[in-house]
């Protein structure tokens, strides 16, 4: 096939992510309200709608695809069902929305999903009322949910009902377990459907998923729940000793075979596990949830991938593929960029750290697919450990690994680290254990948005005592700093981002803690830029040559700092830029402001250039990252700017 | 009786905490192993001298008692049975480890028990090899229990044992839950000791709290165990329909009868409820599950106070009673002052909010009796909530509360906010949510030590957009900030520590969003304090005064902080102290000079005064305060370092 005709194929594609001629319902539908009206058959054209919508939208770009296809009969029941907006929906998670936003006003839009101005690939308040908060980071829906339930009981509006949908790959996160706790002694109507595909984004692990699996088994699921009635009615009583015991015998007996006891205990009423795909049978078993009093639990078993069999089969590729023009680069690569992404870098040299020492683990928070672990999973099976969507354990489970002498690597998103925050601070830093946390994502993760953004770790993890931090700026730096984390006897961090590493014609200064590393010589002033950032720095000063000499030095510490460093740059000549891809707020550029006023240097001349204290959208990171002037010509836009030259030449 | 009579009480107490004569046993133990031989009866004994030193340690300070006299036989039991410290143990939370610290080398050490160079009240790896982690924050044990048997099997130490205790109260955190998923699914042989006492620090709350109730109803408790498996061989097995719901059928009888199913269907081998007071039981069945495979739930019934009448009949004033000395003060007030301390000036504030506004709700993660939150249960019931040792789950239930109109008041302390940070990122910030965060114990807590002390908040707090973060720095300002809180349209913090709270001669300012108070005039220089330094501020002044006319300014506000102030400051003459009760890094100070470099400020005359970027031990707040130079005195030092004048004269 020519390239040629692969564009073309790509432009029609994209035209027919919403044409009007294909999806003649999904393009009058207006809101969600109509479906209430519609028959079963009527629903599954929708659905069928839907799906090629999906199909379609995947041959344009990377998207969250095969959680979609699997909740596409779900959602339109919910919808058939309830009387939202003024219901309450939250979906857990949230990269399963699409369907839910096809049916609720967006549909006319969708073809801009997860594209900068366009359509957020989660929900999102902001586009619509049938959005209720912007997820992203899993398992919290419950707990929201039995708060706006809280909320509707306060103010006297218990008629308004409340669904929370979350996959059974979130449900072991223990705010899960927290809500449920809280739930069941509440006990406000509230409906929680388990939609259950067996999958996180890569199969799921741990003890919940198995029981889920024993609960596919039980008689209800398997239709021979009348018969198990029958023969309950034949168990015979006994006079003797105690009643008690013969009762709870009997509920015993019950919930054994009806499953869910683990719920039932938690005073949680469970029904299920039904088709997820069979939207007769979800209205029906909907109807019955919405009416019943207390917190019920519906357990709706899905295939992710459902209707679409490539995905159906690799759900793992694709939860989130590449587009179909794309296929080879792989999802995480850059289009804009050959070279391998910071994470198969990692991956790399946590794998090599694994073969020459037989004290490192890797504990990864389901993100096997994500941090590209596959392989290590593969070689070194018995020091990887994928604790499940449960990044508060994963941390407090490698300081209980460092303990013994181990050198756990956990190797997370930045913005999950958030998650286990307090383990951060009792289990490690408190301890000072050496558990070394590879912080990927570290950054502007693109279409993905502000809830994937992993922009606040600089500044939280700076915070407490014992800690080392760390950022490559550049490919060959990421192995070495691995190499001196596991040397030192205290936690340590390395941060680096959704993005292809440079590769520097150059070989690195030896790592030093709290030494920083000078790439470049300038006279006119300097910039210090810490981790990734390092490349446009570079870039930067390129495109100003000629025109002024800018040092560039790669800060490699922001923990500690390199305070002679700062003394050397603030004290001499020349404007000064601190350059970071994280909030301006408390990041690397507070550090290097406070070190200066410890050592009573005088900043008026220092920059720091980061991200702004707000919440950055979706898009393409080199998009967003230039709208803060972070892109190589917006960093040569503020030299200009420091160094008194109008910056109209460049405009 | 005479103040002179109760004096020499104490006194006396004070020399039987560590007696020989008193405690013959305890004082020639030297460690644990002896225990191994020791007879039951023997034990009992030891058990009897260890409550003979808590409750005369009682009559010398404040210190945690009810739970300590809990778990003294099941302590003893644990190290008469296991192999420590080559076995492990951890105390999960930590305030129940004096019977622990007593048998392992600390009695004669134990009379200095929370005061500042002496024992720490929380286990402490760097006093004794038997302390594996310094806990305080609940619910991390079974992690680290997991991560350290995983360890163990890593490195081919199978034969060593691990074992967790964790209360009931901690139990429903959702990092148990995420740690049983794992520990199920991984297999690796592991203990965990269930303490149930039927109370958090205040009585329990949540389904996870009925089911254990139910739990102790069931016959294996009530001594009818093989009543019911006499019963259960009984049951008649039919032919048909199916063999496999007949096997299903029996283990649902017997799980159902025996208890803890919802352990079972994580795959946790449950055993219990056995009673925790009688040392013989205790070590029969540890026995038992020492030698069991895979991870095993061992339920324990204990009595909060067991032993100590009063203690056992109101186990909440004896959590952490006031000593006996002074009783009248009660457990918060400081011995420096009579006047109340911020956190009753909060609970005031907060109640008047809920009765004059309707939407007001608060939540508690079990901390009714620290935050004195009783009188809010007792007179607005249906707008309180206690969820349970549940930071997480607090933080997105106050959330959905928010999206549906209501202003809810999470009261929490400092430290433990920690624990929902993701929430406060994702379900509150993000959202832009009118969710109040009172912020207690925000500073040094005194004896708890670096577990409990609340020194990171202004840092990881100020990093989320939307926040509007401020301080009181006397009483007056803590209820005008509620009431500020509750007329804006975005998250808010308010922060105050555990101390009292002075009552200036003064009527405050109106509360302006991101404005400063000006407290004192004086031309030599500026403290800007940050709440309740405010207090030290205006001391330090006086102390100098003569010497140095010093300005005094109330922050007020780190976000937004008040820009012009510092415009002022800095511009005008003289030094510029910052001033806060929190660490050094990413804190106000910070905050202060990402201002001032915004506004291209010459800031070599700041200095940012603060907590040591180091974990701060336990002692007297006012001493470990005084040691980072934040007492008066200290705060007038450096004020005269920063005008020149040899600071000779006040040492």
């Amino acid at each position: 096939m020519s390239k040629k005709q692969t564009e073309n194929e790509t432009t029609d594609r994209q035209t027919q992510v919403t044409s009007a001629a294909r999806h003649p319902l999904l393009a009058t539908l207006g809101d969600s309200r109509p479906l209430r009206d519609y028959s079963h058959e009527k629903l599954d054209e929708v659905a069928a709608e839907i799906r090629d919508v999906l199909c379609n939208l995947l041959a344009t770009r990377t998207a969250h695809f095969a959680s979609n296809l699997g909740v596409v009969e779900l959602c339109l029941a919910l919808h058939a069902e309830y009387d939202f907006p003024r219901d309450r929906l939250i979906w857990d998670t949230g990269h399963q929305i699409y369907p839910h936003k096809l049916i609720t006003g967006r549909y006319h839009d969708f073809a801009s999903i997860r594209t900068a101005g366009g359509l957020m690939g989660y929900p999102n308040p902001a586009e619509s009322d049938y959005d209720l908060f912007m997820t992203g980071h899993a398992g919290s829906s419950v707990s929201t949910a039995v708060g706006l339930r809280s909320g509707d009981y306060v103010q006297n509006e218990r008629d308004r009902k409340t669904v929370a949908v979350i996959g059974d790959g979130a449900f072991p996160s223990g705010i899960v377990f927290e809500a449920l706790n809280n739930a069941g002694e509440l006990g406000d109507d509230l409906t929680i459907v388990l939609n259950d595909n067996k999958m996180s984004i890569c199969p799921r692990t741990g003890a919940m998923a198995k029981y889920l699996d024993r609960l596919r088994g039980n008689p209800f699921y398997t239709g021979l729940k009348s018969e198990v009635v029958r023969l309950l009615d034949h168990v015979p009583m006994f006079g003797d000793p105690a009643e008690r015991l013969l009762a709870q015998m009997k509920e015993g007996v019950k919930a054994g075979l009806l499953g869910g006891m683990l719920f039932e205990e938690l005073d949680i009423r469970y029904i299920g596990p039904i088709d997820g795909h069979d939207i007769q049978l979800l209205r029906k078993y909907l109807q019955l949830v919405r009416n019943m009093s207390g917190p019920v639990l519906l357990h709706v078993v899905t295939e992710k991938g459902h209707g679409y069999k490539p995905a159906a089969e690799d759900p793992v590729f694709f939860h989130t593929p590449p587009a179909f023009k794309d296929t080879d680069e792989g999802p995480v690569t850059l289009p804009s960029s050959g070279l391998p992404p910071y994470t198969n870098h990692a991956r790399d040299a946590i794998l090599r750290a694994m073969q020459n020492d037989h004290r490192v683990t890797v504990i990864t928070a389901a993100m096997c697919q994500g941090n590209k672990l596959e392989p290590v999973r593969e070689q070194v099976p018995d020091r990887f450990f994928d604790v499940g969507i449960c990044e508060s354990h994963a941390v407090a489970f490698a300081a209980g690994q460092a303990k013994t002498g181990l050198r756990p690597i956990v190797d997370i998103y930045s913005t999950f680290l958030q998650r286990s925050y307090d383990q951060v601070f009792q289990e490690v830093a408190l301890q000072d254990l050496p558990v070394i946390f590879m912080m990927d994502r570290a950054g502007l993760t693109g279409p993905d948005g502000p809830t994937h953004h992993g922009v606040y770790d600089i500044g939280y993890m700076r915070l407490f005592p014992n800690m080392v931090l760390m950022a490559p700026g550049y490919a060959a730096e990421l192995e070495l700093m691995l190499q001196k984390a596991l040397e030192i006897d205290h936690p340590s961090g390395i941060r680096y981002p959704k993005a292809s590493a440079p590769q520097l014609d150059r070989i690195p200064d030896e790592i030093v803690i709290g030494k920083s590393e000078v790439l470049r010589e300038g006279t006119d002033g300097t910039i210090v830029a810490y981790g990734a950032m390092l490349e446009h720095a570079l870039a930067a000063a390129d495109l100003l040559s000629g025109e002024l000499s800018v040092r560039v030095i790669n800060a490699r510490f922001v923990k500690p700092i390199d305070e002679a460093m700062i003394a050397d740059v603030v004290g001499g000549d020349g404007f000064v830029i601190t350059l970071e891809e994280g909030t301006t707020v408390g990041g690397f550029g507070s550090a290097f402001l406070e070190s200066a006023a410890r050592q009573r240097l005088d900043t008026r001349g220092v920059r720091t250039l980061a991200l702004p204290d707000q919440f950055v959208g979706h898009g393409d990171r080199s998009q967003l990252l230039d709208e803060s002037q972070l892109s190589p010509r917006g960093i040569a836009d503020v030299c200009r700017e420091e160094a008194g030259i109008s910056t109209s030449v460049s405009t």
